[in-house]
């Protein structure tokens, strides 16, 4: 049986184990340890809601999401990260982590969700064109990071 | 002479009326009201912050933000929107506010400024690419909204 619940503090080892399974299957390296997830997850100004889906007991996945804003649409959810762990896929877990947090985005009038994929990953591409999502494919993303940010900062006025 | 300073609640007119000419630069339509960006920018949950930026006492363009969560790297800082009035282009003007925001960015620890350019504004490429933004090109941005969300959000469990 597949439940699907809002995390708790005392799932934080469980999470963190899962973020450094996401991280390392997109090739990427994660800076996440428990304590920074209870601090910015579980205190008392979250920076991010966290869905953890559990398949017969046994944690299978989690999606976590915060609340952006569109200046041309208003209040809506940047969906962090969707994962399901390898010998769970194909199992609709990822639909129903998504269906879970449209309910929510539905439920606190968000104009929608709003996410980001990698363009090599044809498997979660084509999971997103069968949930009918929109490919918002003219929009580039950019970042300020590192010695840049800490360059431009300094050019700040006040 | 350049300023740069927070929004406060009587700046929402002129807010409005530069969300709109941004919202026709882009080709696009915004919800945004009066009502709508005095409820999400200056209630006592702000959704957003804004700084305004007025050169010689003219309004001259805006920053809009708020704060993102990376699960791979911590806190940060989501730019909606960079906008500088057509008169006042090419003056550093969205150079200054850039830098505002870095600056804000790295007395709040985060780990950087996330946001996102459509690919035919050149204009705008090239002045991320002079400030030495990092261009995520294996990222595509995703949009679940309208019906495709509502059908979704049916199948939750609960």
């Amino acid at each position: 049986m597949l439940l699907i619940r809002p995390a708790l503090a005392q799932d934080v080892l469980l999470l963190r184990t899962m973020i450094h399974e996401f991280a390392e299957f997109e090739h990427d390296r994660t800076m996440a340890t428990d304590e920074s997830l209870l601090r910015e997850g579980f205190g008392a100004n979250p920076m991010f809601r966290l869905l953890l889906a559990e398949s017969d007991g046994e944690p299978a996945g989690y999606a976590l999401f915060f609340d952006c804003y569109a200046s041309f649409q208003g209040p809506g959810i940047y969906l962090e990260d969707i994962y399901v762990r390898p010998q769970f896929r194909g199992t609709r877990i990822g639909r129903a982590l998504c269906a879970q947090v449209a309910a929510i985005a539905r439920r606190e009038n968000s104009f929608g969700i709003i996410f980001t994929v990698m363009d090599w990953n044809r498997p979660a591409i084509e999971f997103y064109q069968r949930l009918g999502a929109t490919f918002l494919n003219d929009w580039k993303v950019v970042c300020l990071r590192g010695n840049t940010l800490e360059g431009l900062a300094k050019e700040a006025t006040s």
